[in-house]
């Protein structure tokens, strides 16, 4: 019942005006669809949307012998597989027991939709010149999928992260087709603190001269190895908090001198720390599963990104959005911030969507979404089950007696 | 009455163990030396350590002819030129017609002292042959220079950022030379989120293939500049603060595709930002006055710096200062937070220290102490005029009952 694919969705234009001749969109579904049936039931299919480096692999697929792989084990290492493990799939909060969960990988990523590292009309991979993409372009890419899976009405759009910009997109751009929107440790924009990392990030890839404009692909040249891991690095510091990376790492030495090789003699009457030795990990390990170009193409579409982007406000671009918003943000998180949640949470009640501003006290950071499955869990299950009547969960304007934490919460402008 | 020299200390063993013949130290020095007369008055030399890309050039010099340069204007243009003009200076804050103020460039820089670009004893540049250096060489290098000018006790020892460092290392290395320590926007010891930024950092600049081991002297070799850009970028970053950055650039556009050739063209469809504007002129003028190799090797000083080293506590290491203790913080810096002014506050506490924690309220970030002159020159003023006693000085443990912003402030362990 869980099924994998590409589809070949034909002709697509991008916001930008290109087209390409087939997009082919990587996808995966888990669980049995039953669609909508006018007013008495809503369907049950429920997008999920990915991150930055994630895939469409959301859950995990306990199934041996789905296309070699068997990852039935925990392995959830990476967000490229079973990213969200512990929140969907069978008895999760997304239960894919009772849920048909679709999720699919956006266009310009690299695990098998099209972008830079797929082949392009000459045979040859595209590289740089695959149209630039927007997180309009992955909702609109992904209303074709569904469309092409027979999928009408959806349930819920829930995503994470720059997912989360992409689940707010749909109830923008497709204010009728869903009727629970969940936007999680996400925000309506990207403030100028992380563009500036972000645009570091990229920096770093384009400099490394084993970039070469984008053409690196085929065995006789050597990746941008070196850029890469460096953009992910900056990427995980991003993701962590002070509090958990003092936690995580405080100032502990991994052994003086480098673990491996020094390229510096200099270096080596100073510890290699264990905050190092983490960002190196991790990055090495990322180059192995992502593509570079696929990388500068993805954090391009989320500093783009803002809500309002054609319309006068945040409240403005929600204005015709049918269903009910959670935002769902977490106290650590200085990516996509609680204060940023609140301010779209204040347009959605001034638009007079029904919302729900769910805050979770973590200090894990921006990683709390994928590595709090507890907490993010209850209130999402409800959510789509309930919408924000859902009993676990929270919303801000109710606890705004308690205190100044957040945004000043204010009655709408516009009257109730 | 000013001065400008180099110092020819002679040989100097650095922390690492490794020695050279000849340390040489730049430095500058503003007003008359008037020297302590035993207890009836303290003396009013001033020493100012300056941060991580700061040079010995302190205060403006009205005088023209001193070797070329006017820089009476204006021109506070980068860290290397009167970076503290308007805190240091005749009728300043730290006013040099009263007080003999003492700048020197450390150790491992590149502004005149012995470090990486200068001529090791085969006649080639050091690279990273140099030892490397740590902020106790740098203390050790200070007391060095003021014995060549014959100053003995100081008033005072005030530095900013890893300056700040260097200043607190007085109070631990030469408890009894100094009468008045200002550590200014710093911290006992980096956090890890630091670090880890810090090691992306040094990270551009030894994966640069121009960097070339540390070797790239002489004018046949291009310089590691794409690394040491990148580095300095995410140092801008780290100075500033989320709301100072949002103030400043916001998402604004400083014109749709790059405003220079851009090495990629899937980039063209963006706006090239204000901010990476910003960077990257910051990090264009900075790459044509620093040097690489002295960046990774300062840098790594300011990590490794730990005032607890060697000692069993904070406190334990302020154990045999005589003298008093101004902690100068700010609310909108998250390189060196207000929480680890007030750790180092509590640590004097704790060691019957006299000290003030002055916290100034800003949104600047970490540049506060540079670009605050107003609210920094007052406390520090009256501070080495006065010590804690000083009118303009506060301190948290007097403002503890109007809540408890900061880490809570509790009476001594040890204390009555």
């Amino acid at each position: 019942m869980n099924e994998r694919g590409v589809a070949d969705l034909g002709e697509f234009t991008f916001e930008c005006g290109e087209s390409i001749e087939h997009l082919e969109i990587a996808y995966e579904t888990y669980g049995e669809y039953e669609p909508a049936d006018g007013d008495r039931h809503a369907g049950n299919a429920v997008l999920v949307c990915h991150a930055l480096t994630g895939s469409q692999h959301v859950a995990r697929r306990p199934e041996r012998g789905d296309g070699g792989n068997d990852d039935g084990s925990s392995d959830t290492a990476g967000q490229a597989r079973a990213w969200w493990g512990d929140v969907v799939g069978p008895g999760k909060a997304i239960d894919t027991g009772e849920q048909f969960v679709v999720c699919a990988n956006v266009p310009g990523s690299c695990y098998g939709s099209s972008g830079p590292p797929t082949e392009g009309p000459d045979g040859e991979p595209w590289g740089t010149d695959f149209p630039p993409v927007t997180v309009a372009d992955w909702t609109r890419a992904q209303r074709r999928l569904l469309d092409h899976l027979g999928v009408g009405r959806l349930r819920a759009v829930v995503g994470g992260s720059v997912g989360g910009m992409n689940a707010l997109d749909w109830a923008v751009q497709y204010p009728d087709d869903v009727d629970h929107v969940a936007v999680v440790a996400a925000a309506p924009r990207l403030d100028a603190q992380c563009l500036g990392l972000d645009t570091v990030a990229r920096r770093a890839i384009t400099t490394d001269p084993n970039w070469n404009g984008g053409d690196y692909y085929g065995d006789d040249r050597p990746d941008p190895d070196d850029g890469l891991a460096q953009a992910r690095r900056i990427g995980h510091i991003m993701y962590l908090s002070k509090a958990s990376m003092d936690g995580k790492f405080g100032r502990r030495s991994a052994g003086r001198g480098h673990g491996r090789e020094s390229p510096d003699p200099a270096a080596s009457f100073f510890p290699y720390r264990d905050v190092e030795s983490y960002l190196d990990y991790n990055a090495e390990r990322f180059v192995e599963r992502f593509d570079a170009n696929a990388y500068l193409y993805l954090l391009r579409a989320m500093d783009e990104y803002d809500a309002a982007a054609g319309y006068e406000s945040d409240a403005a671009a929600l204005g015709a959005f049918d269903g009910e918003l959670l935002c769902l943000s977490f106290t650590g998180d200085w990516h996509f911030t609680v204060g940023q949640s609140e301010e779209l949470a204040e347009a959605a009640r001034e638009a007079d969507v029904p919302v729900a501003h769910h805050v979770v006290d973590s200090d894990h950071g921006h990683d709390a979404f994928l590595v709090e499955p507890e907490r993010v869990g209850p209130p999402l299950a409800d959510f789509v089950a309930d919408g924000v009547a859902g009993q676990a969960v929270t919303d801000t304007a109710e606890s705004s007696d308690d205190g100044d934490e957040f945004a000043p919460v204010h009655t709408s402008l516009f009257g109730d």
